[in-house]
């Protein structure tokens, strides 16, 4: 069985600039979300960044991938709406998508859920985390709850449709609550939004989180389809009674 | 109780150029939804159409706007990318939008609702309309199934994000069925899909193609909602035990 | 128009041998909750007990409710099978049914959304109820969320089938969250279950719960459904073409 | 990796006293749906008939099954009220559930999901079931439609809670439609109802009806969870601030 290729797609600027940043994460974020993957043994990791060329996603790049990870920030704005267009159409065909912390306001997130992406933010503080879901491929090995001792808080109200199924449920010390783990389809596409993963804090070296980004990357790769989904058109053999099966030969690929 | 202020878009240039099409609709077909609308009195109707100035929605239109229906066909491509984002934004901040027929193509449905808006089509058959969620209130007063004698054929593989609730389910002669009347929820707003409404057939003048019309305007009409949905941002107060309540002034409106 | 019938069932026992919560409901919590329903103008009510004639609901009850609210606790167990069997009929039909706190363990509530109910219980704590779904029309005139000073901790995880829609979600202040108002259809019937309510707090009294209540009143009220939405049958028309609309009596009532 | 321990339960009555259904499954049809699950290799599978000691399910039977299948028809009523109860119970802690054909009105089904499980049937006729949620693991295969020239027809209104996914849609070719493959959760258990398997029809040699039936089995699996799910209690521990994660020792298995 060929590898799942999973893009880690990562702003990578606080790395860069901020030495509290650089100092959990060296080699960058996406590189650490890297090595979680790869403890697995049937993933296969490209890391890419925002100031690569093309952004990080050449085609070569984006065709070839079956789950796109992206953390952005500060530079939303910078990613093209060209490569923001592209990455819908290859979602709508197939392709994961696994947004993660404040990914929620990216270009991408907004455009392939639709939504505003708003919602609460403030500092960081404990976190606790719900598996409200516990037979959710997702959830697989994660406890009734666990512990992040530093996060940014992200709060309802959370402006996204209604998720096909909710995962996570988070707590915060002062009085908050988070749908910090979400998954919706779009078009053959599996997306799943993570909340935890503020630059500053040390959460993707934490196992749970871990454990959780790999079962993500796992569900959200590209399901085996009987028949090419994206087809459309106009079919001259419609009105010939019970057509279907021997005619519409686009749709069996 | 003010009315509901529906807001009637069509591109209206079929009723301009082909006779059938006018001798079915002589003042265009967005004119006789909106005689379907007026019969519940406590309804407002607004007519708009692509080739009036602002493309039929300048911003007093659209901002005084409850519910806006949408019908649109060989012209998607002329609604300009401006007004699509403004209407976008319209439907998070509340506004109902009802979606018809070859609507599943245009700009503003692919955008509100996150979808390629796919299908299969073609000629004019018969189809069958089944009732499949009777106690929702778009189905109220709805039989368990009506025939429309003649409509063009529309039919799965339909790609669209799971709905919320799928009302309707048609039939067509020749072997092909689709998911004919969809809800979402989109930020505070909802958006309903409807299937009929080939422009060459009489399909509004079908009396239970009007009373579901009817029900879609009440049942997307802005809620009532306690407090600003729409607001986001960073809380000054989110390290203070239990402030919600007294000091998130802005989500209070 | 006629109003909307709804019987408040109380099991009515901890008023009878508890000071304090017959100081707080001195004719029981039902009673209480009646008076905020009344408010509305639109509603008209019957008290319920278990130790009532016929459990409270002998059949001319029982079928002229249209939205029954249920509270249970210490003798779910003394609530013949009998009675339960004719409620859950009776939801299938239209009924809605609004099940309070300690109900999770009641058997109409197991019976009717099919559950165990299991979930973490504690002593009573502060709860924040946060609105995650504010265009409900259970969540009309609610803030993003309300205080509730002291009330009974439910927690995840809750084994409930996932809710057709979640309304509130509740967080406690020791590290616990909570499903607290959550939508499922059964049959024509509309089912919500609401966390607050234990017997020693004031709960039935805050504005924001008695909202919530009456929202739920109106919520579940019988749909208008264009047929018999519980018919079913051998259809001896099924082998005639496009029989449905003009054959099957039955399903026109 | 252990196998998935599937238990196929058959009434097992016509094929004894029907010449027509003894010449399509000599050995009973729940034998033929059990070569076509071994053709898996990961599967193993045990044949249980109502006729069997304990009704085909006793204990040892039904607390090593992972996966159970159910066909019944003509004696749903002679199933006992103890083994029901059983198989929900084990539904909840996890054990998958697939419900075949006239399963719709057995007591399993009714009490596992919660409906009437009301529909229209009639004669057989041509059935053409399309794939309308081609990523979901049951369809995995399945081109966008296929034909079953002959099965009995079941017909909206069918009378289910909304299902958690639809996967597949049926077209019949006198006018009738129905919502032919569902999923819900129980508990920690998967459920799928699935329309077709008449017993005077060879359904059950077709190919793509094999390969659903085997993408089910796998699909239903109990999942991995990472805590004892079904665990409910009081907690005595509910007072302690961050009490969840060291205290709560039941919830960790």
């Amino acid at each position: 069985m060929s590898k799942i290729r999973v893009t880690i797609w990562n702003e990578f600027r606080h790395e860069k600039t901020n030495d509290v940043v650089r100092s959990i994460y060296p080699e960058g974020l996406h590189a650490e979300i890297g090595k979680a993957l790869l403890e697995c043994g049937d993933i296969e990791v490209t890391l890419a960044a925002l100031d690569d060329p093309d952004q990080g996603l050449p085609d070569e790049v984006l065709n070839s991938t079956d789950v796109l990870f992206w953390w952005g920030h500060m530079a939303h704005g910078e990613v093209s709406d060209e490569l923001v267009e592209k990455i819908r159409q290859r979602v709508y065909n197939g392709m994961g998508l696994v947004v993660l912390h404040s990914g929620h306001y990216s270009k991408v997130f907004k455009s392939v859920v639709g939504t505003t992406g708003n919602l609460l933010w403030g500092d960081n503080l404990h976190e606790i985390m719900w598996n409200i879901n516990p037979t959710h491929p997702i959830a697989a090995g994660i406890p009734s709850h666990f512990h992040i001792d530093c996060e940014e808080v992200y709060a309802e109200p959370f402006q996204i449709p209604d998720p096909d199924e909710q995962v996570f449920q988070s707590w915060y010390e002062t009085g908050y609550v988070f749908r910090s783990g979400c998954v919706w389809k779009r078009g053959a596409g599996k997306v799943f939004y993570f909340q935890p993963g503020h630059e500053t804090v040390p959460t993707y070296h934490n196992p749970y989180v871990r454990r959780i980004l790999q079962n993500a990357a796992h569900y959200c790769k590209p399901a085996e389809t009987g028949f090419n989904y994206l087809y459309a058109g106009n079919s001259p053999y419609i009105k010939s009674y019970f057509a279907p099966e021997d005619e519409i030969e686009e749709l069996k690929k």
